[in-house]
């Protein structure tokens, strides 16, 4: 590998800024950003906002206008080598005569992987690879995860007093954390492709799961519900079939189902190795629609399935603070541990004031 | 009240860093600092270090040796007027000559407030009040509490996971944090005049409930150990009873204590209006004995009765970045709340790392 220089690192950073642009358009597309250097000088710079649009090369090489001969491109991920929806951006970038590109990773889909670069080296094109690397990793993880596992990233919301509450026994919850959190968990919807619940919390709080704060600029985009529902007890009424965007209820065996699906909601059966509507099953079937990042905002129920099951990849606590005591309902309903060995470690990324709250933010580790 | 110059402040800020080397050592007295200034340069410093020796005046004035005639003394508490284990200081800031006396805060004892200052103003010393006055009540508050409320400062100490689990359900609990945060501990002890814990602890735990920490200078001071125990079940061979410093079991109603006396402990007994010891009753006891700050470690019995009954003033939470699931034991446990309307709000006023946990100071709103 060679080693890359501060300006390098400098412009490959710009990229990664510009690439962030498209956190709330560009999924199940990953995002990408493109700065275009010529002489020391940027010629141009490009993002992909949005599926079916130009690619951030693309946007790059236009807002250059004919400046990128003997230019280096910084790319954030390989320039694609494949006839989508729109041409190859490695095409591209030979026929505007870019001479260098740098791209920070490469294509996590293993059967495209290289071939970009491959097809820009037989151009004579010189190509480097993995400048700031993790940074392009982490901010596409949704992507990875969905290419490389074929599951979406999985992060759990919970909002919780200090001691670890997240109701009252009677299931009393409104509000234990303040509005700014509320309208933080509201950024968390919009980079999700879907939003999963349980039929618990639907039953017993109706929530609407969409994206509805007017700061947030989606372009239209609104994650997909999905409600796990074993016995299909899913409401006709239910707010959320109101509201912009598509739910999936998700239930076991066979059930008449032509209302829900004239009220507006897909059902799918899945199987039920647990007795319980198989999420594994369901996360298959969510990478396949191209849901990259999956938010969970659920009950203890099925957070703690999911706990259980280690299938949790991030958790963004909002915790309150205040002492809500013993007649409350906890963050993860967890039967089968009974020892502290049973617990599970984290590696908290990142703490922060959310108006009176905190917001931790935590990866499992495994 | 007069205006105070940044020097003023600078050299009460010096005097408040003096008082605080007393930390572990002056109580049951308060911790005092003080800053002898002549002509614009610091003549003596002193602070008290232990009950029975001399007071940060006089401390202050023998580091001035002779130098102390027309100076300013900045000290961190209002000198005394009283004749007790030795002299007033007020009369020796008189003969040193000091013409000026800063104090930052009066003596909190109602029945001398006041005399200090009215002693130094009849002979002449020009007097003023008030320079950093919160940060001189806030650095002795257990002090404060003890003299205006005849009650300790009470903190509760904590050590939980995220999802604010104490222990598993069999009362599985070594070790939720790490070592630097059970050596904080350690810190939290040494500061406290008592150290107050629940029968069930002592029998399920066995805990030693000293300060075993050698870096930690006491002078020998150990807090004293008070057990909770209405029904006088403590052991006779209880680790604690065979480690230095004194142990106080308070039960209810007429016991044989005798055994439990000759094993080292005192045993006294208190009304029960709850069905358990009065705690109001064993506050006043321990504000009597001197106790200006309460440490309770102990299981979420004692501190949800704690809590129910609005006694506790700080929390020190050691989180532990885990999840420990359903299957465990809480912080507080607190029958009586059943809405939201019960809990607790906190203002946190410390948040950091210590090892690899999260250490959360918090006051509770009254």
């Amino acid at each position: 590998m060679s080693a890359f220089s501060d300006s390098d690192r400098g412009y490959m950073a710009r990229a990664l800024q510009l690439a962030e642009r498209g956190r709330y358009t560009a999924h199940p597309n990953p995002m990408v950003g493109c700065v275009i250097v010529k002489d020391g000088i940027v010629a141009g710079e490009g993002w992909h906002e949005r599926a079916g649009e130009p690619h951030a090369e693309i946007n790059a090489l236009a807002a250059a206008s004919g400046k990128a001969m003997g230019a280096t491109a910084y790319v954030t991920l390989e320039p694609c080598a494949h006839h989508g929806k729109t041409p190859p951006c490695a095409e591209a970038l030979i026929e505007a005569g870019v001479s260098k590109v740098i791209a920070a990773m490469r294509d996590p889909y293993e059967q495209v992987a290289g071939q970009g670069l491959a097809m820009l080296q037989s151009a004579g094109v010189v190509t480097e690879l993995g400048l700031m690397q993790s940074s392009a990793e982490r901010l596409n993880e949704g992507f990875v995860s969905r290419m490389t596992g074929n599951r979406p990233f999985i992060r759990v919301k919970v909002a919780a007093s200090i001691d670890g509450a997240t109701a009252m026994r009677s299931g009393e919850s409104q509000w234990i954390t303040g509005a700014p959190a509320r309208n933080d968990v509201q950024r968390l919807r919009a980079r999700s492709g879907a939003i999963m619940t349980g039929i618990g919390t639907v039953l017993a709080d109706d929530p609407s799961l969409d994206v509805r704060l007017n700061a947030i600029e989606t372009g239209g985009l609104q994650p997909l519900r999905v409600v796990l529902d074993s016995h299909l007890r899913m409401p006709l009424t239910a707010a959320m079939l109101a509201r912009p965007g598509r739910t999936l209820v998700c239930c076991c065996g066979i059930h008449d189902d032509s209302a829900l699906q004239r009220a507006g909601a897909e059902v799918r059966s899945f199987g039920e190795p647990d007795g319980v509507v198989d999420v594994g099953a369901v996360l298959d079937d969510l990478a396949r629609r191209g849901v990259n990042d999956l938010l969970v905002e659920a009950g203890r129920g099925v957070m703690g399935h999911l706990m259980e099951k280690d299938l949790i990849d991030e958790l963004v606590i909002y915790q309150a603070p205040h002492i809500m005591g013993s007649e409350t309902r906890g963050m993860f309903r967890t039967p089968s541990w009974s020892t502290l060995a049973d617990r599970r470690m984290l590696e908290i990324t990142d703490v922060r004031r959310v108006g009176g709250d905190t917001r931790i933010t935590a990866r499992v580790k495994r």
